[in-house]
């Protein structure tokens, strides 16, 4: 932790952070520059409240140093985690590819879209059966009937089911049909359902918050580890910037930067990263080629007529264009596109 | 609903996407530009999928014209709601003012900061007993034993309690000992949570989610009025921008554009809204002068100690003199401030 | 300047920086962690090139201690800065008001503005000759001869005039009628421009570019002190964030912020701030209540005819409204508005 | 043109607004909702002020359809263009890769610099003299004499090069010199800067601005093509959001969004997109996966040693890696990158 002094500090005052860092139970190295005198405290800087030192006179800036993450990072663990989860199998060169339909809407919508994708190569079934709906007004999932029917597509074409669970107390009902719990975006900082969540034997993927920086989003991820849980994929689905002709901005950085800090394998979601179906395929090339672990592509027998999300879903011919696409870039890289 | 086709759309495009309009009750309106064709298609457009007509062949964009809430418009009621829950009064000219510390700590912290808010003329306490933490290592708050002393500080100061609920399970347990529930940023949108405080018999305090569009928050506080519960205050907290001064940037203009919207009052919080203790003072005056309903401001008896957020907290003196700030503002708008 | 060594730091990296950072004759303090090793260098570390450490092996981050800026800051001189051009007075407690049209499009339209907005109580006349259009099909502006009525105007009401330039070739004819040059948002980081109005005799409205950093826009203010030019307002006019409902952002906690870190005074545009005319008045009288030093208007007699911005002007009724409402709040703070 | 009135319009509002939009000599299309009426304005709406609407009584919201350029859009021109300049061609599958120094800091620096990246497989060098730095303290290039030394680096090598020009009055020196002007991304609505390239017999590089929306991009691509020049490449280096791990978020979606919209290539600038070394490699093979038609790299001799931008430059080797990995991404496409 670096505590940054205003140039019109007292001495009583850079005396006042030094005790007070060292009641604490940190050391304090006081360097006095030509301007300002700032005071580097070392040791365990994740101790409640350290930054409220902002608060005390002659303090201007409290900067950390120390990630504040532990199990999700690189220092802990150097070597990559794989996640495998039935059919579907993410990191260390496999990228695996999630794709079906954004909700659940019927059986042979979800059946046929559970063929397709299989037929692409996909190596998971998407599908919501729980769905975080911006409108009370807007279709809210089909719930257990729709878990039923992921099921019963996982009888018939083999796929990992990944399913989003939206609440604490579904979280076991969830886990007793899905191989894959989803996490969404809006509920990326909500604890209670990451130590849910962190309880399940099953994997989760948890998908960045659109405004989340990816310290909070390691730390969301931290709650699932901490709670037990070691099966964590990150998912990046675009955060909320001043772009309009996009719906989120697809940041793909965040794969390089990320998996140099934390051992979790990174997938991308193309579909709600642009929110446009025509920009789908060419992001799908483009995460790839920047080194994402897995993808989660929106796929629907015919989007014109969705429930949800028609507006990003790529049909059936689309997908199949697109899957061609990325594996000519995952095979220029050496790696393993879905389920070949 | 304005459909927007590309120039290179076809006659057959456009055919398809009137009969798609008309087949879900919308009366098709083609106007023929120059370059271009768009379809106004007039009826209820908060239809289950109508935006996904933009994957349909020829179409560039679907603009909506209809504000997607009902029950929180101004359409639908046209006078201001004023919200009241014990000694707290917001809204039509009572700007209410809620202070006190982000957690409760103890119960010496809590109640003398109780006194310390209702001597400079508060009209709640606020307090957070379940505390959602970005890291898993913060402190996590003092749950119902919180709750409890939130409880002696009302017995003993007369002050309304506002305090945050952060999961379904807990919304009774929280409703028994509160006077206001307080929906954190970060849950703006878990459903499943809002539908919960829509069934409880206490009012709530809504905060915006940090990157939430103004339409996001306003369907977030209609999923609380669609569950039955009238009583809803919105709580601009800041947003998630580029500018790294501030934590958040916390836009003052919402106010007013809120308000010509929506009936419900909206309470600023300049706390969370700059992040900086030294910037509480200007922006609790500037949020009245714009017309706020309200305030929610944080307060500790001694934040360079706090266990969260003493970085963003007043002291006891500072309160004090924002008080005298923000009164000499209400009062020259002839507005009441807190208890007056 | 603290560089932050990555945990896989060697010791010969943490040596390789050390000798760098002193062989650019600042002092090295290596201070080593548990977890990781931080290197303060002490001494003038607005070096060329010094954050190009951050490419030598081991370092992780560079991080700035002292502000970029020296002219512009409390440092260098603490009493804050007054600035006078004719009517117009900005600074400790003078509050000045600037309003008038987007840009001059007639002598009617600019002299009508002129005695209007003199009438309501304002400081000086804004209006635009030189125009920077987002587009090359918009009015581009009357050029000489819009300044040639913007002087007629003074000549008729006595108002200082405001107007912008647009390229370094034109600072010397616009300073030979402006009292105020202004260099607009899009212009901020235009450094010849900046050069060249250092060296006019007329002072300086500098706005704040959409996306620019407060250090950024305190070292483009540097660039005109450092020119020879001392008479510099800084003009907040709104930051580009997710929010649609307003065309920009405006931060109103940049005042207090900037106002402690420079001597210069801050005006507030809150037309270009919010982008809508119903929004103006509120903002306005926050804007004074946060304790800008200033404010800057457009007015235009019939804003649905005006040929550019009309959407964010006032008609006279309204700008007399809004200086009504304003002038209680200045009052209530024992500030003086305009030309009192 | 879509004018949305409110839903308190009165009929005398909505009669004013028709007549005022055939008063310009465009067809009002009046279509009566349930709620609200809206009126399509059919016609050229490129017109100056049509926008200011929004003021007028019982106007809600004024909504753009046609795109605001000509000159660049696929609708005037539907083949890409392809630029040419030396040894640089970019469009049409040829991938150009331009790659230098940030700045010109000795012939030394820059000759060997030429050598390197035109033997990892450069088409052009690029090479700042006259820099656009954020403080007046920083290093500003090396002026005229950089200009020298850039084409002397050309005659030994044969690489086109491209340079900024950042003041309109240098815009014919800087012609001599260079094959390609670049605007950066400070300039991007400098218009007198782009008139005056307008003017050039070279083609141009033109900068997106960090908050510049794409349709202000293509208009200010127009300035320079309406001002008589065609050989105008777009570069995308990273727009401004909250994230901070990087020092821009480059949308790689832009590409895609914008090649179906504009005829003009669109190159990539990884470095500034990034802000970090270890993130150009990367994020280079990304752009060229999402189809991108060039990529611009800065590359030193000694990245940690540079006057500017060393934290985001590859010293020879990472470049050679990075041209590498690229290649293997751009053969998988059928393309042809840099000077194959």
């Amino acid at each position: 932790m670096i505590i940054v002094m205003k140039s019109s500090a007292s001495e009583q005052d850079i005396e006042t952070v030094i005790q007070d860092v060292e009641a604490r139970g940190l050391k304090a190295h006081p360097i006095r520059g030509t301007e300002r005198t700032v005071i580097a405290a070392v040791g365990e800087e994740r101790i409640a409240g350290l930054n409220s030192l902002e608060s005390c006179p002659g303090v201007d800036e409290v900067m950390s140093i120390l990630a504040p993450y532990k199990l999700a990072s690189r220092e802990v663990q150097p070597e990559q985690s794989v996640v495998r989860a039935g059919s579907l199998t993410v990191g260390n060169g496999n990228i695996g590819v999630i794709a079906g339909p954004c909700s659940v809407e019927s059986e042979e919508q979800l059946v046929s879209a559970a063929h397709a994708v299989k037929k692409a190569g996909a190596s998971a079934l998407r599908g919501g059966a729980f769905k975080p709906r911006t409108s009370p007004y807007s279709f809210q999932g089909m719930k257990e009937e729709g878990l039923k029917l992921l099921a019963e597509a996982r009888d018939q074409t083999g796929l990992a089911i990944v399913t989003e669970v939206v609440s604490p107390g579904d979280a076991e009902l969830v886990s007793e049909y899905a191989d894959v719990l989803q996490i969404g975006a809006r509920n990326m900082q909500n604890y209670r359902l990451l130590e849910a969540v962190g309880r399940s034997p099953r994997a989760v993927l948890l998908k960045r918050g659109p405004s989340a920086t990816i310290d909070e989003w390691l730390l969301a991820a931290e709650y699932i580890l901490d709670g037990g849980n070691p099966n964590v994929m990150l998912c990046e689905r675009g955060i909320r910037t001043f772009e309009t002709h996009t719906r989120f901005t697809l940041p793909l950085a965040t794969v390089a930067y990320v998996q140099e800090r934390t051992h979790l394998p990174v997938v991308i979601d193309p579909s709600h990263g642009t929110g446009h179906t025509a920009l789908v395929p060419s992001m799908s090339r483009a995460a790839i080629a920047a080194g994402a672990d897995g993808l989660i592509i929106e796929v629907h027998p015919d989007p014109g007529k969705a429930l949800s999300d028609g507006y990003q879903s790529l049909n059936f011919e689309q997908f199949e264009e697109t899957m061609a696409g990325c594996r000519k870039i995952a095979s220029a890289l050496d790696c393993t596109l879905g389920a070949e």
